[in-house]
């Protein structure tokens, strides 16, 4: 059995103001450069206005869906209290809390153990486009 | 101290349609299995319209609650754009992306460490039975 | 390089009742007390009426917005079945299914990897104040 090891990393996302943007691709790329075959990755998003989901990776109608979802949850206009950077910010960190900023996934057989239908992505929740920043951890063998 | 070591797995729940599903002994007796004391759990289901919960696991009217409040929160009716797969496809994916489908819980003592109170569960989003997959993962020693 | 290793604990913390409480302190000291570099640590919260949350810890203006939306959006009088622990219980349940009790952060640099402005809070749902506890996990080296 290989000695059990790990590695840390950093991804930066640009995002064209709110969105799902697909990270999946570049996350399995950074894997792969760890040459491990059974292990666990984490992800968290360093922000909060800004978080991570694992969602339904066919059809683009359901990423409307989930971002009109979200607008209609927490809208801009909610009589907020923080309203200091604009009225786009306390709705973001409403919907931020709601869909979580960290991510665990395990590796099996060299792959990330998603489902088929499963997508990784980083959610933009405010309007401007953002640079984001992913922080990585693998430990595996 | 006992050598760090991992363990893979994979889990098949069968769903009735929408409840919690309890699935805290069947992850029990999989982890009893690895033999290991101390270490971290992972569980990650692997699919889009069903997702993971730590909840109440005493009066079963919680559970009544929790999907019904679900129900409420992302109805079937909720004018969306992805309607091909069924009235009860799209909030599926809602309701999922707002319960999660990643848990991490650390192995204190032999056993996971869970409140009291606390059961672990694949909640099924979908109002038809479903074979669903949780893919598992485990670090210790 | 050093060979990986894990270290285990619990987090006693009192709340005042309904509140974001910040902890982010009391976890950097635990982590530091184990000497690790790099790694990841995980915190489960064992209790189904509190959980964890990673946001803002600038404007104390957004933990008030966070708790009054929550409020709004799982609230009290909501014809609920399980009423048994008085009205404030089953809206606790769900607002803490919403925000989960589980947290992975990679340790990087002897640092937790969270961004500028995340901090790190217990969020009890229940309107008296409690005694919660936090399990900890901290692989590494």
């Amino acid at each position: 059995m290989a000695e059990l090891r790990q590695a840390t990393g950093l991804l930066r996302v640009e995002t064209p103001g709110q969105a799902l943007v697909e990270i999946g691709r570049d996350v399995a790329r950074w894997v792969a450069a760890q040459g491990m075959d059974e292990g666990l990755l984490t992800l968290l998003c360093r922000h909060t206005s800004a978080s991570l989901t694992i969602q339904e990776n066919a059809a683009p109608a359901v990423q409307c869906d989930l971002l009109a979802w979200l607008v209609r949850i927490a809208p801009e206009d909610g009589h907020y209290r923080h309203d200091d950077e604009g009225p786009d910010d306390m709705p973001a960190h409403i919907r931020a809390m709601l869909t979580g900023v960290t991510l665990s996934i395990p590796l099996i057989g060299g792959r990330l153990a998603l489902g088929t239908w499963q997508g990784l992505y980083l959610v933009e929740h405010r309007r401007a486009p953002h640079h984001r920043e992913i922080a990585l951890h693998l430990l595996g063998a």
